[in-house]
């Protein structure tokens, strides 16, 4: 059985105690939506590539016709002098080994250098149609929950009751094992189709926690054209009722 | 391929040909309920955990809203004087390799203590609503069942004619090519919903056995919940028939 | 990943070059009635036992409540002085990987008793209810073909059109490269229930290539047992049409 | 874990940077008609076969009854004094892990005779039943991509926009991280059925970029068939509406 691979595009990377933020694919796209982002803004350089035969055996095409694999890539930025990687893709496993491996991958590189704190970010499915601006999180310790607190994160006793599935909550799990922090930071999202709204509310709250400022502006254009798709969407079906298909129990399930 | 991860909590675990107790997620929750309500009673200390990617990539949230990983535990505790192990967890394994390779893993721990004999406790789903008391046995030597029968256990020919799929089972037939004495303790159960009645006529039966009494109100307690529960449902929906959807063949295969 | 398990039950097995004969479950059971009923006539001596996590996660209770794992089961017995090894078992693999695997571990064992030719013994599904004598064949040689031919097997140019899957056909496939000669003989049968009429068949040919001659009394029971059952649900359910639940065409293609 | 294996028919195989044509099963089976017509038309010589625990466990049956296990095959044949490698074969993975396996091992087999340019082959479902001479590419190289236009190649902004999955777009990708030039030739089908319509242009496409002809006798037969069964069954069953069954989502994914 092939393993999934790392590949280094630098081998000299000098990195002092990054903090990693992890943006995968999952409800929403929250998560992803927040973690390319912060990428693009902070003109984060891409430093390494992970490929899996536990992703979908698929490529992607680019707009020039090129193709590439699916893949999980880092980038490293830096944010008030600190440095900061992100961890976005395509794609999180489609098996449950493969969930776990990449994991173990994930953290052995945090430890290499030195990560003392790790974001996941994510969706929570309210199963709901309005807008919260509410950010939930869970962590791996106590104390850092208290910490965490202070910048408005709500934390709700036993929530999310069905847990959390994929990498943002084996992450957070996992990491404690290895003597590192970790959060995982949730926006509120109905749940049922790509919500960069709630991406800006992840968004300022982790700029709070990173004392830093960066323009929203392409993720404030991405809300807007899915308002006034939905909206689209609304004055189409609303005489037969309710617009969107309502996601199975199984999707509400998912955090990522 | 990542494989199961065992962690020992205490190195220097000294134990006399301890006995093992699994109660493991199944059919009615019967064995689990049963082996964690014996973990509390006794007090037993967490000694071991086990991860494995063959449980869902999932984590689960505490009521501080830390969260920890899908894993197996085993504890130690004492009754009698004598050392039992008690194998409990929140998931099986989710594909059949890996009931395989978790169920082998077990057994090296039970050679490496030199267990004498293993007690798997679980459910036998009889499609039936009513409520019986009797406690099923199927084990892995002969002259143990004419001494099993000796507390009550009732050994059916060739019963369950399903066979018994996933850990309770299997940790019984393979733990005689190592030489250790194994039985399977069946609640009879509806199958339906967590059955804490059930439990409490294996609890009683197993305490027998090891010649220990126990406190039962908790479970008492829950036994009083579900009832009051299924009450409920019966009010509501008499009218239009039966109150509980009816498990598939599927799962009353399963025994756990 | 844990593999596939050989446990050889004698340690000084000296066989002549023996003819491997195997009859796993598949189409109509009728491969596994015909090797399991020369087991017992043959009075062959159980040598080695396969276990696998490619087989279900699952017990088998004994009539006297002892369990056994799943496994395959390889037999010695002796037929006009002549060595034989027969392969029978509870179940095929139940993964594509798996029958790949075990399908080499017994090419491995047929290699190192230098087995000369493989019979594997199977049914091939007609769809129709009436009876046919007829036994099917194809083997991994011309000449073997034009051999068997003599003993009233019949060869029909690409049949089965669909190939065959599993254990059956694999064996005769890839023994080619090992140097072994092999071929698998079908017998013909609706295919929607075991069939022990079709076993009768297909028995009576290998009896007459083995040049023996064995009790059929016990399999011609089982014939009428099951006559008597189809006539019963035909009479119960003829006003209402067609007895049998029809197979998939998922469930004809497999041969086993 | 069982893996694929390359069984080498020649020893002595010597090529001077032979150019790579892979056209495994997919859409439409226009990449396999073409490659296997080639084959054919250029008198290629087998000199390796796969075989693979990622392939169905079915063996196949030749005209004379002889079976032969799935496989996929290299050949070697020569156009314009050039060496050209053919990669075909009955199936591709089953699993996503065995597409990423199969696709390292073939490029494996791609660098140790230095191919310099891969050309993947397939068929690009237009869901359509009109049929479009067309052939859509894409590359794993700007420069690549502009050489191939030059032959009438359409190459579409951001085309297929769902991805390539199988063999044809995974080769393609990761052939750029071995250093060598990658191409995908699509020809547009309709995507229910059998296609050589499709491959006839595919065909006539390769050949202008070899600067080679071959009579293609034998592919226009098996369109006239295939049209003369589309015929019928528009006959058949026009008047309740669309003959064909419509592919879903999924099946138009597919591009092999």
């Amino acid at each position: 059985m092939q393993q999934s691979t790392l590949v280094r595009l630098k081998n000299d990377l000098e990195l002092k105690k990054p903090i990693l933020v992890v943006g995968l694919p999952g409800v929403g796209l929250v998560g992803k939506l927040v973690a390319e982002h912060l990428v693009d803004e902070l003109e984060a350089e891409k430093v390494m590539e992970v490929y899996s035969p536990h992703f979908p055996p698929q490529v992607l095409v680019n707009k020039d016709c090129t193709v590439r694999p699916v893949s999980n890539i880092i980038y490293h930025g830096k944010a008030n002098g600190k440095d900061i990687l992100f961890l976005v893709g395509d794609h999180q496993s489609t098996t449950s080994q493969g969930h776990y491996e990449l994991c173990s991958l994930y953290l052995d590189i945090a430890e290499e250098f030195e990560v003392p704190i790790i974001y996941t970010l994510g969706g929570y499915p309210t199963g709901k149609l309005t807008y919260e601006e509410t950010v939930l999180g869970v962590a791996n310790d106590i104390k850092l929950i208290e910490e965490i607190k202070k910048y408005g994160v709500e934390f709700r006793e036993s929530e999310p009751s069905g847990g959390i599935v994929g990498a943002s909550g084996l992450l957070v799990a996992f990491s404690r094992m290895r003597g590192i922090d970790a959060v995982c930071l949730m926006g509120m999202t109905p749940g049922y189709l790509m919500d960069p709204k709630s991406a800006q509310s992840l968004l300022k709250l982790l700029c709070k926690i990173f004392e830093i400022e960066v323009n929203t502006d392409s993720l404030q254009k991405k809300a807007e054209e899915m308002e006034s798709i939905l909206e689209k969407l609304k004055e189409k079906e609303e005489p037969q009722g309710f617009p969107v298909v309502k996601p199975t129990d199984e999707d509400l399930r998912y955090i990522g």
